[in-house]
């Protein structure tokens, strides 16, 4: 029995461009690894959810080996990529070394700060597992650390919660957030009354959800001022300083004190983006993201493809691609499609993203959702949302374990998954709230 | 309308024995305050199954005020407890005080390495839901750091465990260990064969489970072995290094080289034993346990109970009652009762501890139970050991999702919670296999 040596395909990076490139490749004749520096894939859109105590990790991440378990012309690899070397055709990871015939990139992005990483540790984002466990830890410490607080002043700042960025994850933070205030934690509490909670989402453009058509957004922001939600549109952040939001709003400046920040706004690509960058003089967009061709691969590089939201991709809208999970999936399945092509001698016309609608949760029963020219709003959407979210839990056996646990969830109002763990020195960290008399709460 | 002051009643840990207690006094007159360092109540009988990735976190730990957000006369304080004064009747915590008119005790106990602090390091215990997760990162991250390792002698390393102290811990953890390699991982690495990793089961006296019937023990140790268990009793530990466990076994020093070592052995009183006894004259055994008056009372203290693991009472069987949740939950039962009958005048006779019987799970349709006069062996005893640990979900609202995803497991060999969560800083540590020559495997 003689094997030929089949084509070696890399992907780095196992969200949802890397792995369905992978999958779309079950039964090509290649060799793949996919190599990641974690060893799950992880369902983005539902990290706010484990952030609020809704679900817990692993009902929102599986296995990366697991996923692929079947799939016997695929390898995983756990570890981080830290160079590229597209003359030799080789990745260099923090363990060795890879060749390779053909490289997918596929790491994503990171938040961005706009030039103010230090807010990092007062504003953490939400982009990871760990960025979710943390935000959860801040935000129930936040209420034990109310119920104990004798002033009152310092007592409200624990109470109130500050999410900057009204795109769909902060508008999702922000009603979930008030979800837990005013419903789940109501009679859990002795000496605060956590319905008291004061939730303020930040949004510098002029409406939540800016890239949402307009009467999604009035229909977003009404249903978030029902849930309690204090929306403030055209505000900037100018300073995020220990627990005090400092805010730009109609010329004014205005300090906001709040025992938590959390981050979502901005956006900055992966650090393998900069460097592929650099070793391909490929362009990149301010966020970092790689400019491709319009088959998706880096120019001048044909054996080199980006997919999903490294991609900077504006052949066909004129705007970058939005970089949410749709893109990435469709995108790592056109890759796998052109690969097969070119394995038959073939070439494959662009890339074309089937835009099939975006959506929101803003709550319980309610979401806005713009799929092609119909919009929709309240508990239709939120049900469009919830089966299409479970739908695309990808490989994941346990779709109907989630599907329980939110139908646990929807009826009890119950967030089960409240737990605060790891790291003591942090909450500790956490608990010092100064009240300068120069930055009292103007609200 | 007159409300004359109620008995301040503060129970210090929200495990079995702390959480019974304050449940069995819901309709009580009484001011009720929980306080514990964390803001949930764990199924400790689980942990092990959270550190093999079988379930999440969240299926284990339920938030403590949302188990008492229905009892009026309850309130929880997320706090950690420094000092008591029983002469001024208060309890001193990491954030402010406490003055308490009854005090109840019930803290537990901790791993214990025999004087070597150490070995905590290089083998951690299995007490918290930090710990199971930072077990699960090891065992992990061993079968990853074995896939990628090209040299023989260190993958071989890297694939052994080593779990030491056969009581009811280490044999669940060794069972559960096996079936992850043998079965779960099967299919999912391709350099190595996950199904070769050896699992060794260490015990100091001459049979596992040495405090269940003989008959029981032998059972056991069939059982480990057809999962593919080694399991060596008579065996000390005399020290455990960077990735090497050094073995006294008939006379003869033996050095095993493993990835990972996982501690079940030995048990220490929580801190606040040593401080109560302190403050109080009470004598403590060995482990540092609060040797209890019949009634569960500090000596001298009508008004301070220890319950639960920290309590050494041994007015019933000579020796001191094991440190299982049965003897936590009746302890905690009885001191409700008694509390009940003080605030009617009333006395009540000495605690008595009712056997149900013990069980312990060792793998898949394999459990030993020592209920009353009937020794169960197989599935039978397995069925009982799920059925009662579900049942015993205490105030677990979603016992019905933990038998879901029970199920689940059992039919799919599935584990889905196989996630490599936190700190990066230490895997990077834990690469570091040195095999000196002197310290080959003997094996």
């Amino acid at each position: 029995m003689t094997t030929t040596k089949k084509p070696h395909l890399v992907i780095v990076g196992g969200g949802f461009g890397g792995l369905h490139t992978a999958k779309a490749l079950k039964d090509a004749p290649l060799n793949i690894t996919l190599v990641d520096k974690q060893n799950y894939h992880l369902f983005q859109p539902l990290l706010y959810q484990v952030a609020t105590g809704g679900l817990s990790p692993g009902d929102i991440a599986y296995p990366l080996r697991a996923a692929l378990s079947k799939q016997d012309n695929c390898s995983v690899i756990k570890a981080e990529v830290v160079d590229i070397d597209p003359a030799l055709k080789k990745i260099y990871l923090d363990h060795g070394e890879l060749s390779y015939d053909t490289l997918v990139i596929a790491t994503g992005v990171s938040h961005h700060y706009f030039g103010h990483d230090d807010w990092a540790k007062s504003a953490p984002g939400l982009k990871t597992l760990e960025d979710s466990l943390e935000i959860r830890r801040r935000i129930l410490s936040a209420f034990e650390a109310a119920e104990r607080e004798p002033d009152l002043q310092k007592r409200r700042a624990w109470l109130t919660f500050v999410v900057v960025g009204g795109g769909p994850t902060g508008v999702e933070m922000a009603g979930a957030l008030a979800e837990l205030a005013h419903n789940t934690l109501r009679n859990e509490f002795r000496n605060i009354d956590p319905s008291e909670a004061k939730i303020v989402l930040l949004e510098g453009t002029d409406r939540v959800l800016p890239t949402y058509p307009p009467e999604l957004s009035t229909r977003a922001e009404a249903t978030l001022a029902q849930l309690g939600v204090t929306v403030l549109t055209k505000t900037l952040v100018t300073d995020v300083r220990q627990k005090t939001v400092v805010l730009r709003h109609n010329d004014r400046s205005d300090a906001l004190p709040a025992g938590t920040v959390l981050w979502a706004a901005g956006m900055k690509a992966s650090s393998l983006g900069q460097v592929l960058a650099g070793r391909t003089g490929a362009e990149a967009d301010q966020a970092g993201r790689v400019i491709v061709e319009p088959n998706l691969t880096v120019a001048g590089f044909p054996d080199i493809f980006v997919v999903g939201d490294l991609a900077h991709f504006a052949h066909q809208a004129g705007q970058p691609l939005p970089g949410v999970a749709p893109v990435a999936m469709q995108q790592g399945q056109y890759v796998a499609r052109l690969l097969k092509q070119r394995l038959n001698g073939e070439s494959l016309s662009a890339f074309r993203y089937v835009d099939k609608g975006n959506l929101a949760v803003i709550g319980r029963n309610e979401a806005v959702a713009n799929i092609g020219s119909l919009k929709l709003g309240g508990f239709p959407a939120w049900l469009a949302w919830v089966f299409i979210h479970i739908w695309f839990l990808v490989g994941f056996d346990n779709k109907l374990l989630v599907v329980f646990q939110w139908a646990w969830n929807y009826f009890t109002w119950k967030r089960g998954a409240r737990l605060i763990i790891g790291d003591e020195a942090s909450v500790t960290k956490q608990e010092e709230i100064a009240l300068s008399p120069s930055l009292t709460a103007s609200s």
